[in-house]
């Protein structure tokens, strides 16, 4: 074991050196900073997004090398922590967004100093630069992707925790779906501890547009646009099913129109999050509709950064989902013989994705409701045993809930006799994934998440550790841990409170408002709480405030 | 169709003029070039053996972007057409060698204005231009890619007219397996047409090691090392098996003293030729030996760049083989929790090929056997079932022989359940694969097959049109067809003549060799035969020569 952990030490400390990142010594840094992530997309799947396109995809042109993937305790990722990584700089573990891990358990790693301390990622360093911030997604904002670029919880699960923290973060554009999380259950939302969030952003002067014509009519100025209860539909459902919702495509070319009115420039993160939903299923429709959508975006980026000169465009995925390969075991004998067409046809006659044909079925599924849906939406005949194995697989999803969807047997059992398509998992796989960029200071070679944040916060001039200082105290530790509380109010939010002489100050959880004095101070950060080690953190200006003698 | 047809024509078109290769303008060019070809090699297997490897890839830091790996017919590749790419720059057809399609299938290629016309490779470029060529393999030197380089055939099938090519083109080094393919079959050879090439290798000079240790005994001068009968042994076995033969690391290092010796510089092509083989079989801890042995062989090609500055390194797979990933089904609910220790400990108890395997038991495989074997060889209490389902799996190899081999099921099922590894088919697939480069002038971004072709004519300095024009002249077009005849001798080797006055001219089909006049004249390019068109083709020279007034 000793001999495997030096080797390990090597292996996760040589890349840093050996890598090549960073533009010729002496360049101007970027004034904006573009981050494309297309979710759990690896090699296979822009290949097939190409093929079906017709046409070289925007991000041809900007192939640059290629991402190692591996997380603190798993050499395949999760999202939150590879987002986490590219938002902070530091690998973190499972489920973790915005925050050191719990712990490392691959070999070599060195122990977190500090588990579960909150990092500052470089959404945060921008916005305190004088940059604006924006974030774009197709899922719930609050999903793990865009979530780790603006904040700081234990877990992804912790949805109501996250949107409110994104909220309080002077984000200047935050477009995508969960407007649920935004609102108490009194008003249909999800939140239980009865706040409107929606509100207040009015309050802060966003312009809140529900719908495709309202983003459109956005002006310049802060933009909060929520378009679907929990996430949008996926790209491929959208036009019948909901017509209203923008698309990524729309979403990234007015984020950029708004952003651009500062002329500190800005840092903007857009996920292409469905991408990995598609694979997680192995539903290549889908999967083609989603990643020709996030290109289109990338083509927006890339012309915004042409035009303007000064903006750095990265893009990459977090990691690989499903495995899918062009080809698969009915190739096996005949594969250099497999025409364009015996590839493209079954997919182009799909129209739906595998969830949204799951639905068709209402409460009960069953195996001629689905061959029924599938010869309308699929334009294929399954086999009554394929649609019995299909229903089969449902029973999947009551014993991994959240990791085994109902409907990801349609499209592993449809791929393997009806496409060319090959996919080797329902997870996400370990393997390097591409790196693309464009702009002044593009960095090339083999670079993991954590190097990539490490990349960005040095592009954008930004000193993560100090930042990270600034904005997370820990408030036991400034204050004792006999003057901290954290109480729950009557309405279910969570408060925590400071004693001090002249009456406790208070500070809501997961928020940027300090209440000292009767006054309501802004905060540059949010109030950020490390449940498994009951920590709470504040920005050292909070500290300040609290600690200062009484004018 | 029309509109497919039209986009497609921007599919295969557009990619010249988006991507980017070629340096900095005015730079001067490298003076020697080496391709390492890592066949079958899809992003996933890379990083399956950094992590065997427990530190970085000497190609790790050398990621430039991403390879395009479609054929004229297919989709997904197939060795020969891909290498037929990169030596010539022109999209070839299925099992075609250093010649154009039989016809383009794909929408938007253009028909082949002559099917099966040769055309001149960047090693014949290179060895006219007066640089010294050397190609390295660890299969058969006949076997499709590095055949690409130094022969013209219409199928990779045609091993003993592609290795009488190869010996007649005047390379400096040529290593690798295949020396039954020299030999008559009196001599125990492959050859049915009674020539020993290893006579005329002697007689040109060449030396010729048969084992490692004769190999590091080579002098400066021309070396045609072959160190097996057929295909070198695998990396996992060789140790073992074939202590004599020498690693590819051995050979690249071995092939670059030599070829250094040349001012003008040099032309080497090196492949990991198994790691192909290896993933058809989805035998990872085969792949893995190759691989690593194939990173090492490029640390040597690296290491000499790095000291010489006038080298540009380019490492690329043709296509991905088996669709390899990190996590399979076994992984799909828990992939976040991958132990480094979970995925390697079963391939590290790996101790031996699957076929090596399949050879020990002999002729009568059965499930008592393989279960020893695999309890023997890689560590492995396979179950009853499991082992019964290996060996009703070889039933496929009679049905489609060349494409399944055997022993292709003891792989397939071994790691499903045995290791976290995944296979999506024991054929090709069609995904973009890695782009790595190092040197003066290297290329970036995304570059199908027909471009890495033709940017390395560019980077050599070559016109690769003018050179098809100089070395393939169509003898029945330049003597007309009544004068041209094909013969075969008694010993079974085929001859052109070409009637003229004063007796016949003759060129012995595959060689360099022109008999006129009682003379023998050295020819500065083969003589090529296009069974399917009966067109043949010499070097414009020797229609020169043939048409000279006699003296």
């Amino acid at each position: 074991m000793a001999r495997v952990k030096s080797l390990f030490l090597k292996a996760i400390i040589l890349p840093i050196l050996l890598t090549l990142p960073l533009s010729a010594p002496g360049a101007p840094p970027p004034r904006n900073f573009i981050v494309m992530i297309a979710d759990g997309c690896g090699s296979e799947q822009y290949t097939l997004a190409r093929w079906y396109k017709g046409a070289p995809l925007a991000l041809d042109t900007m192939a640059v090398g290629q991402v190692r993937t591996y997380i603190a305790n798993s050499v395949i990722a999760d999202s939150a922590p590879a987002a986490t990584a590219f938002a902070t700089g530091v690998r973190s573990g499972q489920r973790v967004i915005g925050m050191a891990p719990a712990e490392t358990t691959l070999p070599g790693l060195p122990a977190p100093a500090e588990p579960y301390r909150p990092l500052a990622t470089v959404a945060e360093g921008a916005r305190l630069a004088g940059k604006s911030v924006g974030l774009v997604a197709t899922s719930r904002l609050s999903h793990a992707t865009p979530a780790a670029y603006l904040a700081h919880v234990p877990s992804r699960y912790q949805e109501s925790d996250i949107m409110e923290q994104m909220l309080h973060q002077g984000a200047t554009v935050l477009l995508g779906g969960g407007r649920r999380l935004c609102l108490p259950q009194a008003q249909g939302g999800k939140r239980g501890d009865g706040q409107d969030l929606w509100a207040r952003l009015s309050g802060r002067g966003y312009q809140l547009p529900r719908s495709a014509e309202e983003l459109a009519q956005a002006k310049p100025g802060k933009v909060a646009g929520f378009f679907a209860g929990s996430h949008l539909a996926a790209e491929i459902d959208r036009p019948t099913l909901a017509p209203g919702q923008p698309t990524l495509e729309a979403m990234t070319a007015k984020a950029l129109e708004i952003l651009d009115a500062n002329p500190k420039g800005f840092f903007l993160m857009v996920e292409g999050s469905q991408i990995d939903w598609a694979c997680h299923a192995n539903d290549p429709a889908h999967l083609i509709g989603d990643l020709l959508m996030f290109d289109r975006a990338v083509q927006v980026a890339l012309d915004f950064a042409k035009k303007d000169g000064h903006t750095l465009v990265l893009a990459f995925s977090d990691h690989n989902t499903g495995g899918m390969t062009l080809g698969n075991a009915s190739t096996q004998i005949d594969y250099m013989t497999t025409g364009l067409e015996q590839m493209l046809a079954p997919l182009r006659a799909m129209r739906m994705s595998a969830p949204a044909i799951w639905r068709t079925m209402g409460d009960n599924p069953n195996p001629v409701k689905l061959r029924r849906a599938l010869r309308e939406h699929w334009g294929a005949a399954v086999s009554p045993s394929e649609a019995q194995a299909m229903i089969a697989a449902a029973s999947q999803a009551k014993l991994y809930p959240k990791k085994y969807e109902p409907w990801f047997g349609v499209g592993e059992i449809f791929c393997r006799s009806h496409t060319v398509v090959g996919w080797t998992t329902h997870g996400h796989t370990g393997g390097d994934v591409p790196l693309f960029a464009y702009g002044p200071g593009s960095p090339h070679g083999t670079l993991d998440g954590p190097q990539l944040g490490r990349f960005t916060a040095q592009a954008l001039g930004l000193d993560l550790k100090a930042l990270s200082q600034r904005l997370f105290v820990e408030a036991q530790q400034a204050f004792g841990p006999e003057r901290v509380s954290l109480r729950q109010e009557a309405s279910g939010q969570r408060v925590v409170e400071i004693r001090r002489q002249g009456g406790a100050a208070r500070l809501p959880l997961n928020q940027n408002r300090l209440l000292l004095d009767g006054r309501e101070i802004a905060l540059e950060g949010v109030v950020v709480y490390a449940e498994p080690t009951g920590k709470i953190y504040l920005p050292r200006q909070a500290v300040e405030l609290i600690k200062a003698p009484k004018p």
